[in-house]
């Protein structure tokens, strides 16, 4: 932490700063310069308010050093993370596909979407069974039912399910349907939830919140990381901005920026972002030549009678071209899309 | 719902919108004018996703005629509502004052805070005993050891007592010790969380979001009175910006906006706006000057040595001074300070 | 400036930087604790690129440690900055009311509108002559004669005149007829605009833009400031955000923000930042509670016939009665409203 | 435009509103519901403000119906534009590589740096004479001298120059030695600017404003374009947002947005967007992978020297690589990189 007192911050001033971070653990180097004094305060102190600090006399700002996380951070772990979910690598050469419908409807719908997708390089099946829904009026999800099917699709189709979990008195029940914990955009910052999650032995594929910045969301990875669960799998899926003509803003860059501060995966969301399926192509291409590690679309055999996000899903028919599409933008920076191991 | 046709809409188009719309039970009313078609659909259909339409060949957009909120909305229920809370009238002429740690720590600290709020305006007791902290390296609060020497400090000096409750799974316990239920402003969209709270009998503190539009924060009170507790109060404590030289960036705007929309009382918390005690006093001025209903602030005995959000708390004699203007302010706009009906 | 190593710096990396920072006239203090090393970068260099050091081999992060602007701040001019214009005390204990049209529309508009804010507390007239308009399509002003109309106004009825000027062409022209220079939102960093202004010797009252930061802007009042004229007035008049119910977001908190880090008188607008008539009557009490050391509205004759921003414009008794309510609310904080030296 | 009643409006409110209407020459169709009335306003009037109908008695809410600008829409011309540019064809299948110094410096890092793109796939040489910058006491560029350097490298190189013009006096001047015409975020509203330029013949490259919807931008453009000067070049260079891990927030959905809303070509430019030379390069793929029509970016044969924007400009051996990958993209997706007709 370094602290920048004032340009006109007396000797007693700064005497009270050194004593004030003394007594909180820290070292404490002076610089002084003819203009200001600078303080640079050395030790560890995790979740430090440094507002602490900048409140007292004569304190001009105060600096954060180091990163307020530790198990998410490249300095903790240079390589990047590489994840063997039954078969699929996640996290290395290989970009992965993750596809299906928002909500899970029907034993017909789910199978016949699973095996669509199964045949077109998705390695994972996505689906809602209890939806957050910003209307308490819209469709909720079918709950158990729908984890049920979810998972009979994926055993019979070989692929991995990974859906959404809200609350803590359900991450049980989750636990016995899915191969991985989706945490929702909304709950990136339930923290009773992420705890809880930490302490289980399945990967957490973790939303970015839409109010949350990159440094709040490796924030969120490290409360489940710090309970023991290393396997978070980070996904962008837009922020929220000005701009109204498209649902959210995607922001795309923060690929690049995630791999530089942290060596977990990430994938993006382009139906999330975009909410209009024209434009989820263009952006799942965009994903992946940004560097993304997965992409996660929604699918549906009849999006015009989807009973959530219809809009935003891909037909049958533009699924199989836009994996036609990602095949040669990975080609073209030197990755494949992934396949079952065992198949 | 009015659907605007692109101008070059052909009449098989234009059938096939108003098919659909019929189909999913609405009227239509067609005004076609020398360059566009308008379909007006008539029916209420709540959470209906206008997307639906609007992916529709020959649409050119679509838009909500009515709320999507029923319950929390003016055109529901026309009169301000006023709730009686143990005596102190929320909603009304009165303007509220909640004041008091960011966490319970220790038994002195509480009692301390609560003889002096007490003494000097406040009717309602504000403190954290669970605490949803950005870092899991900080302070999480007393838990129920918290809740109960909130409880005891509350009956002891007159106040009623608002902490917050941020998962399903603590709605009991939090009731035993509660007057109000605080949802923070990282749970507004915990719908779980929303509708449990719904089913009791106790008045919701619904935070708004950062990154919550003022509709989606009223959806977000509809979850609650949906379930049957129409007891919602609205607390604006600052949105997401791209200003940093503020924690957040307090939208008074809301104030006025919240009026006109809703029935619901709607306070202010200057302390989490702003973030530094310096700016919390002139923005509870302006909280009230634009018109809340109460502000929540927080006081500290110490707010150098506090737990947590100490940089905020504003030290004794600083709440002193800030109700003495807050006083003449209301005054200006003919409002008055509550005082509890008992004492 | 204060440069960060990461924690694995090598010993060349941490001297290349220090070599770097001595070619560029820094003196380095060196300070290097368990994790990782701290550089110290003394000296002054105004407009100096911090990323030059960030993107070198070993770098962490870079944080300036000076304000990048000089004369508008706080550590340039303890004391509050104090203008008299035309008799007209800016920037002390009394508050200004600037009123009037949001386009100079014809000599009886502008003249009625005059005389009734003159006799009701205003001190300034405002209105625009060329007006910026988002679409080529609306009321763009009536040019000089515009100009024209308002100085003749103001004359008669004892008023300043404050009118936007746009382009550097226009400078001449509207120093002929105003009194203050006022500098729109959208032109807050057209620098040639600026610099230009900070030769002549009026008064320049510079909006804030909308995706401004408080330094950018204060940086903005530096360009004219750096040229020789020192009299600056900022006004806030809302930023762009996510929130729609609003037309832009009112940022009260930069008024307690902008009196800490600067000398300038702060003023604010709301009604821009609302748009609607209804919401700037509570937002200008607002705004004098927060600490503004004056506002400016926009009041109409006939605001169903404006041939500009006619929705926030207030009627002429509502001006009135805000007038009354402002004259409280500054007297509840030891203020007045300004009047004319010699009336 | 869509007038929207409030569920309890009455008859003489709605008569009103149809007489207000009709006298600024809409006709007006009339829908009653169940609930509510709505009006249908037909008729065409450019930069009508809605507000002037959504203030009065009864109205619930004004929806536009059509786009408010003209030239710029799809409506208005279905197919994209194309313009050859002294033998580049802009807008076409093929993709545009703009580069070169963020500033020009001398006549060697100009010759040098041209050389160096022209021999690598770049058509257009880019580089500033004048430089709008936030603080004062930055680099402000070399001015017509560095017009006329960039002009010769140029000319001698084989490529098409683009220049920055921040005012209307100095139109003239960037005409004599430009190709083309930028207009910098900062300036994306100079409205005097903007018809100026749309009174030449030389094509304007457009960039987005940090702060503006993607409507306010075709809207700037459509002051262009109503002057007569339908050559306009969008770019996207990133929007403000909340997020400081990057420079700006790269809006990159908004290419698959203005393809659909207007005929316009568009660029993106990854150097401003990331503001860090590592990310401009997955960024400058994924704009391409997108469907950008061009990309601009900054390359500096010394980027640790340069006097503006050397962190984000690219090293030489970047720049190769880049193209490489690009190439590719572009291949993937079926287009190719534009090389110059006559070479």
């Amino acid at each position: 932490m370094v602290v920048i007192m004032e340009p006109g911050a007396d000797e007693s001033q700064i005497e009270q700063v050194i004593e004030n971070l003394n007594q909180r653990g820290f070292d404490v180097h002076r610089s002084s310069g003819v203009q200001q004094t600078v303080l640079g305060a050395i030790g560890v102190q995790p979740g430090f308010d440094e507002r602490i600090i900048r409140v007292l006399d004569g304190v001009s700002d105060v600096q954060r050093v180091t990163e307020p996380y530790k198990f998410a951070s490249r300095s903790w772990k240079g390589e990047p993370s590489i994840f063997d979910i039954n078969g699929v690598t996640v996290g290395g050469k290989e970009v992965i596909l993750v596809a299906g419908p928002c909500s899970v409807e029907s034993e017909d719908q789910i199978n016949a979407t699973a095996a669509h997708v199964a045949a077109h390089g998705a390695t994972f099946l996505r689906g809602g069974a209890f939806k957050p829904r910003t209307s308490p009026y819209s469709f909720q999800g079918l709950g158990v039912e729908g984890l049920a099917l979810m998972r009979a699709a994926g055993d019979r189709y070989g692929l991995n399910v990974i859906t959404e979990v809200t609350d803590v008195s359900k991450v049980e029940l989750v636990y016995r349907f899915a191969d991985v914990f989706q945490v929702g955009a909304r709950n990136m910052q339930s923290f009773d939830l992420l705890r809880e999650l930490g302490r289980t032995d399945k990967p957490v594929f973790l939303k970015r919140g839409l109010a949350a910045s990159i440094e709040e969301w490796l924030m969120a990875a490290e409360y489940v990381m710090s309970e023991g669960n290393q396997q978070v799998i980070l996904c962008e899926r837009g922020i929220r901005t000005f701009e109204t003509a498209t649902r959210n803003t995607f922001d795309l860059s923060a690929v690049p920026v995630v791999k530089n501060k942290s060596h977990l995966p990430i994938f993006a969301d382009p139906s999330h972002a975009t909410g209009i399926r024209d434009r989820v192509i263009p952006m799942a291409r965009a994903a992946v030549a940004a560097g993304a590690d997965g992409i996660i679309v929604e699918v549906h055999p009849e999006p015009a009678k989807a009973l959530s996000d219809g809009p935003q899903s891909l037909y049958f028919d533009q699924y199989v071209s836009l994996v036609a599409q990602i095949r040669d933008i990975a080609r073209a920076i030197g990755r494949s899309i992934a396949t079952v191991a065992h198949s």
